[in-house]
């Protein structure tokens, strides 16, 4: 299948992957404290299963793609579910402390049409709860020895979970960075997300793959599709962010926008904007922080450019791209139909 | 020995622990990047090796005292230096992690002389340096696994940093929340402490022995013995941010008491205070913060109901139980003796 001629079929989040939905939860929740220490009560209202006082809710979570990949990798070669499910439940441990830290480093109100953990609880407490999170995700990773696996490759699996943490910060640092520039250019910004974004969603491929086959070489394709479809993910995120509808993303509009950050769409304009445009960009580019009518245009110039629907071809490129990474690979069918729906919905979903 | 009629022979770091020095340097060294990538030029800034160009400095970093127990301790058990040697190197890139973090967090602006990262790069790089200095320890650890430890040890020793990393975390977060309090108690204050500072000592010297002689029962009287040292040791931080050189400490005078901590002295103080002076405590702590003359007034009532003498009384206790825990381990003499001969630099520490 090329996704490149399929049409938007589903924006949804493919159903048959809903499988794997409730023993992920169960694992997530027995990997983070049930206790009443304030910090933990934090912990559980950011995963979304209590509200502020720690009063159990209706979930209210994220997507949880990550362990949705890795278990589904893990699968996919032939492994049994339960024995990638530590990795999984690390990786959307640290996905997660990632968020804490994001919502604090980016001045974000909102999640998940939720207040953030920093507006509730203040920052200096909002970074323990995201180092709790970090701190949880490698202890539940020491469950992998527990599973019958064997040692070299739960070492192998610790080792990589913290690789593409350390990638994933400095992913971090350079996003932040990268708003104090106007010259960044589209291969800094996809080594950037690459970093940012790519390595944790490979690198749970690849642990899903390591876990299951124990074959090295089958687990280089999945971090390469992995790769590829980390920045197909954040391709998409920065196009959400920017048209996207808040109700749906659950995220603020055009926080993006205000934060100066250089995404796609925005690198894309300062390389291609001409005349009017280009001088509105670089006039705006000096203010500290963009206001309203200032993101308005923006949002104009943008558009002018064709930088939303150049977002998009890139996207469809590394769609294919994470899809053709896998061909070598030894999958059950059913296995594949699965990557390449959940790769479609990467490259269509609206939220 | 008992510590508590020991003279102050020396308030200097015991000079037969700078053995350890040079090996614990080059290693520590060796698990940080050294290379041009912005984030790491700033971890190597705050160990102490660089300038903020990332230009190196003759060392400028802190005492050691976690790693340094872990290796003797090692030692003390009959192991080899070099087989601790990667939890060493972890626990004090996880104490690092935390003081980059909690300089943040107590919006302290100097350490050792020099401004903290986050006033050079700001919170939100900040958060990220902390950030890869834990994920940085965590892969340390896994070199315990190159060395010949028994693969149960490493895994035991990985579960233990982080199990103190959630400790400390849950301390940080306790310390944090006591500044909106008047009514801490003693006690609270101690099972704190024993949180943010005594796990991660207790862990460092529980490790070292585990990896040193393998022996659970050894391991948990250096376990308990650490975590007397860790209450000692932030009970002599607590009076040397009240009463201690700035000069010497490295650290600003008062930023405790200017932040409203509940310090031993100052939950000391305000279940002793009598008359004017508990009036003058309870007035001034429902400021904001505290500037100025009412840190002068503060520590003026503190003296008054004999916070420091106190405070130096329950120190000198923890000091002996320190000891009295290893009492019953198998101990070469000369260790013993560095072990006393650290713990009376513990309790009469000017820095």
């Amino acid at each position: 299948m090329s996704t490149k001629n399929t049409p938007p079929f589903t924006a949804g989040f493919p159903t048959s992957l809903a499988r794997y939905t409730d023993a992920l939860e169960a694992a997530l929740r027995s990997a983070v404290p049930q206790d009443d220490v304030p910090l933990h009560t934090s912990l559980r209202y950011h995963m979304g299963w209590a509200d502020p006082q720690g009063v159990p809710i209706a979930a209210a979570g994220g997507k949880r793609l990550r362990p949705i990949l890795c278990l589904m990798t893990c699968e996919a070669v032939g492994g049994s579910l339960l024995d990638a499910m530590p990795a999984a439940v690390a990786v959307e441990l640290v996905h997660n402390f990632s968020l804490v830290h994001d919502d604090i480093q980016d001045r974000d109100r909102e999640r998940h049409q939720r207040p953030t953990v920093w507006t509730l609880w203040g920052e200096p407490q909002a970074m323990s709860v995201g180092n709790a999170l970090y701190a949880l995700a490698c202890k539940a990773m020491l469950n992998l020895a527990h599973r019958p696996v064997a040692i070299p490759v739960v070492l192998q699996a610790l080792a990589k979970l913290m690789n593409s943490s350390l990638a994933m910060l400095e992913g971090q640092y350079l996003d932040l960075a990268f708003e104090q520039r106007v010259d960044v250019t589209p291969q800094e910004y996809l080594d950037m997300i690459s970093l940012k974004t790519g390595a944790l969603i490979a690198c749970a491929m690849e642990m899903g793959s390591l876990v299951g086959s124990e074959d090295p070489s089958t687990a280089s394709l999945f971090l390469q599709s992995g790769l590829h479809m980390g920045q197909l993910f954040q391709l998409q995120d920065d196009v959400l962010g920017i048209w996207g509808d808040s109700a749906t993303t659950g995220k603020p509009m055009h926080s993006d926008i205000q934060r100066k950050k250089k995404t796609f769409p925005v690198v894309y304009a300062f390389q291609h904007a001409t005349g009017a445009g280009a001088i509105t960009l670089h006039r705006l580019y000096q203010k500290e922080q963009l206001h309203g009518d200032d993101v308005r245009q923006v949002v104009e110039v943008l558009e002018s450019t064709g930088a939303r629907q150049e977002a998009h071809r890139r996207a469809s490129t590394l769609a294919d791209q994470a899809l053709e990474s896998l061909r070598p690979a030894e999958l059950a069918p059913q296995s594949r139909r699965d990557l390449e729906d959940l790769v479609s919905f990467l490259l269509y979903r609206e939220r």
